[in-house]
């Protein structure tokens, strides 16, 4: 999975209805040595996070298993983040 | 799933059939880090996207959920772009 | 999906036998911005590609769609493209 | 599959349940080439690894074949490694 | 699929069982572009591939075809390369 922070919202009238149900959130994936070439992508939005909010985010057709019917969406927020412990403080 | 902008779209006569219902457009990611960088890639349209829109696509084998058949495809536009809101304006 | 150019072959007779009706294509991703990091993959012919032509592939397990069986292939070829309209020849 | 070292944890009290069972560990990709630029991604763990640890790990869809049930994780440690042997000490 | 070359093995004493009948190559991506860059992971054997060998790997879900039971791993070895002919030897 890939750490992210919710920086933002996508709005979208015009989309498949499978996705309608849920917040289109624009993370920016949380990697201190890519500097400015970090990943921006968006997620389905499945445990109540918030603008600003540190996530876990699964990627890929394992997203899949977080949905209750078929849905066109590769990336789902599966956790909030409380801590990251590491052992070497430049890697977060 | 990727945000990006319709930039064309590509003409195939010889193609696998399950292709033909299809338009085959060419997307550039939006991603303002990655400047000169950005990905560029062809995504088949399910929403009647445009020349210049800006939308969202899903990749891989979640694409398949958009279709009603088989079909060898791994990015489907699923959504055409109203507002990104974020909370850095350097990120968009 | 990719746009590459077929820039030659690879043979390999100690092989899964499943691949053994398919020509094994080396392909060049077509993208102007990444010049020298271009992507170089080998992919399944399904359309009768030829050495030189600009092709549309497919990649991961949605390519297992153009396949009878199953197969150990994670990329295909699915169109010849005949041309590619952009807004912005830089583009492409 | 990825070669990799457990470089911290992540805690998480709002997640999907399907994940409450295992340790999400912070894996940085071992990559001697990439340097900076390494990997930093989130696995759980299914063999009982440690921090320090240099882990295999499987990514993507395949991850689902060592749960028991549908998990929302696109990445599990799948070994613990004792020797890595190259032909070539610069690889690693 | 990549072209890459066995680089060396891995030795992991604990790990998942269904991965214990197979010989843990080290694979470095054969891309001359990627200069240092070049992608190295862990793919399994189904061939009979040795060190040096410059193989042909299948990655992601569809490495799932060259395996008879449910097996957690995302490379598979699936050819080993006699010749790559290209248009240009620059690109190999």
């Amino acid at each position: 999975m890939i750490l992210g922070r919710v920086v933002g919202n996508v709005v979208s009238t015009m989309k498949k209805k499978e996705l309608d149900k849920y917040k289109l959130f624009l993370i920016e994936s949380l990697h201190p040595k890519l500097g400015k070439n970090r990943e921006v992508f968006v997620a389905l939005d499945l445990v109540g996070a918030g603008i600003g909010d540190c996530v876990l985010v699964v990627k890929g057709s394992q997203a899949q298993h977080v949905f209750q019917e078929k849905t066109p969406a590769d990336a789902a927020i599966v956790g909030i983040v409380d801590t990251v412990n590491t052992i070497d403080p430049k890697i977060f």
